[in-house]
């Protein structure tokens, strides 16, 4: 029996073929996104993985629908799995937005869905680290949430020269659009017309750009000046006061191509450009009031980073450890009356924080030792009588007779 | 917009309202799972929420369904939210057995989902840690999997008068049901009989049993001598080799309701009786043969153990600690001027591992001084010059004046 195409699974380390999970690098990068999270004054929330089809509906628009795992239920609700967090996140912070002080800081690692059309190797599901930061508008908050997104890539060990923080502005394009004179009605089709500009044939964006009222020369000399509006000098100047920089440069290429962003917008990149974005995020100041039905009315800025990417990306710069049981110590048994012995400290070493194995049932002694190497373990231990054991350290070779109630103490 | 009844939201600490779930509390309880399930040497795994439907009928039989999140995916394949693990499990160890020395101990943490008629406060999701062994017949492996059941429990704080592991054996029913000279096609008939026995009045037991050919008498005659089979026996000696003896007793009224369980079953209850079933597992050594469809033939046995019934557990025992925003330090920026240096000192001290908190905008004082006892920061930090730093630990309300760069070093 297969699993669903574009679904993965996630086998402990070494993997039994290139295309299945590592639930080990899973974990990895989990732990990661959460210590920074928190180093951050990030809380950690999560939402149901199936919501009500309006809730994505009435962010997104109907024209969604067709990128959804969507059904109806016994119940007959229209029902979707959630495609992305930011509408559950906005659900919530409605729902009880008063019981916390603001800025709320929040973050979420959730498993996110969508249906699309299968191409070969293209996933259904991946997850999203989901940072959030609510009910600020100041750009200080940017700031803060651009360093979040610097420190966790930094956290994995890349650096400077490893990556790059596309930042831009819809408020710049807002101000281009306007001084243009472009028509408010089309403003969101401009935008997208940005959003693809790099992706798309010059004749193309000529064409697109003109029924729009403007010139692809005009965008583009937008674009090459690069100058920061004052929102975005002032969140370079709070980068720069934390050292952070050189991670950051004005790029009004992006501009998300999502309807709900707002005001600052910009996304992760490889410095190679060898990988599609690593992260995405901006401000999306209206959705928490178009969410909550006009109830709260909260300022919002966010981002999202993605586990595959990021994965591909760390896999090529050599940044991912290698994976095993991290077993600490493996008891031999090669005299079974010295079994009860040794599940007795088996249990203690495990009670004191070890990770602990041993063989369940009777084997030949070099078949142990062999399993012990093979689990990369520590250390090996023996009982010598009923109450002396021989420690050995695999690696130094080392080995010292302990008393049968001291050997954590001899354990590194 | 509501989320879908029978959902929770987790929110952090301190919640909002009784009715929704603690994000902090879900993580400590993972935590919790993991680390005991790595000091087991188990390792983790996961698979995909979303499963051919056929992989669950093809186990459970056809009538699973009307308790499954089913439907038909675009792509006109049957499709279900999974309700329980083992089947992806015995799938996925079927198709990459080869890599993995046996025996396979293996663990995840997956949310699970059923959809059954709407009750009040009737959950449709829940997370189980299941731990699962594959590829050992010998009872040493159900004394292991015990043993890492009974110190789960007992990494919350747990102990013998807290919870009883209840001891069982479908092979020792076998017998009886062979003895008593049952018929073979109605055995599982009689296993169900058992399993609702504690449920059902005597009336209908004994209605129920005489169908079958056996007395309610004789049932309760066996049950009553709770005379451990040769097998349930080992488990018990390996038990009390480790010290656990105590947490567990043979009871025969455990029996588990599903149809694959093969020899050993046990459930861990809460000492009083106050509580659903803590945990469950069993035996299940025909289970990747046939999911397999016979390809690969490995015993295997494992439990589930639910967060639902285990936090309410925890909390009537006063378990739960009490979580909060864990902040180190909290920045007072009382000079605009000292922007830029404080800001440097947050990335610092973040940078160190600290998690850092500070007025992103410009705060009173005794705004900034609230908000940081208000996230029960342990230290405040605040430059005197653009040198000098005053460092307060709000606990002892000890007070020193430390350099800009040599902070770090006057935090504990």
């Amino acid at each position: 029996m297969e699993r669903l195409p574009g679904f993965r699974d996630f086998y402990p380390e070494p993997l039994p073929h290139s295309d299945v999970g590592s639930a080990d690098a899973r974990q990895f990068i989990f732990d990661k996104w959460r210590t920074t999270a928190r180093r951050y004054g990030f809380r950690e929330y999560d939402g149901p993985p199936l919501e009500p089809l309006d809730l994505f509906t009435t962010k997104s628009g109907e024209e969604i629908v067709g990128q959804l795992y969507n059904f109806t239920d016994k119940g007959k609700r229209a029902i979707a799995l959630r495609p992305e967090m930011t509408p559950t996140l906005a659900r919530m912070v409605a729902a009880h937005e008063r019981n916390y002080k603001k800025p709320i800081k929040w973050f979420a690692i959730p498993q996110l869905f969508r249906y699309e059309r299968q191409q070969k190797g293209r996933l259904r599901e991946h997850f999203q680290f989901n940072a959030d930061l609510i009910g600020e508008t100041n750009p200080a908050a940017d700031a803060e949430l651009n360093a979040l997104l610097i420190d966790t890539l930094r956290s994995f060990g890349l650096t400077e020269s490893d990556f790059v923080i596309r930042l831009s502005s819809r408020n710049a394009w807002s101000d281009f659009f306007k001084q243009g004179r472009g028509d408010a009605a089309r403003e969101y089709e401009f935008y997208q017309a940005i959003d693809k500009l790099e992706r798309t044939s010059p004749e193309e964006n000529e064409k697109k750009l003109t029924a729009l009222g403007f010139s692809l020369d005009a965008v583009n000399t937008f674009i090459q000046s690069g100058k920061p509006t004052a929102e975005l000098q002032s969140i370079l100047d709070n980068l720069a006061a934390r050292g952070l920089r050189d991670f950051v440069k004005v790029d009004y290429h992006v501009i998300r191509g999502l309807a709900y962003y707002t005001g600052t917008v910009f996304e992760a990149f490889d410095a190679k450009g060898e990988f599609r974005a690593i992260a995405g995020g901006g401000r999306y100041d209206n959705l928490v009031k178009l969410i909550s039905g006009g109830k709260v009315n909260l300022p919002a800025l966010g981002f999202g980073m993605g586990d595959v990417v990021l994965l591909e990306l760390l896999k090529a710069r050599g940044l991912l450890p290698k994976f095993d049981a991290n077993v600490d110590v493996f008891i031999l048994v090669e005299d079974e009356n010295l079994r009860a012995h040794s599940l007795k400290l088996v249990q203690d070493l495990r009670t004191a924080g070890y990770a602990v194995e041993y063989s369940l049932t009777i084997a030949k002694s070099d078949k142990q030792f062999k399993r012990a190497q093979e689990l990369k373990a520590t250390y090996t231990a023996k009982f010598e009588s009923d109450s002396y054991v021989r420690i050995r350290n695999l690696k130094s070779r080392e080995e010292i007779v302990a008393g049968a109630n001291d050997v954590a103490n001899h354990l590194g």
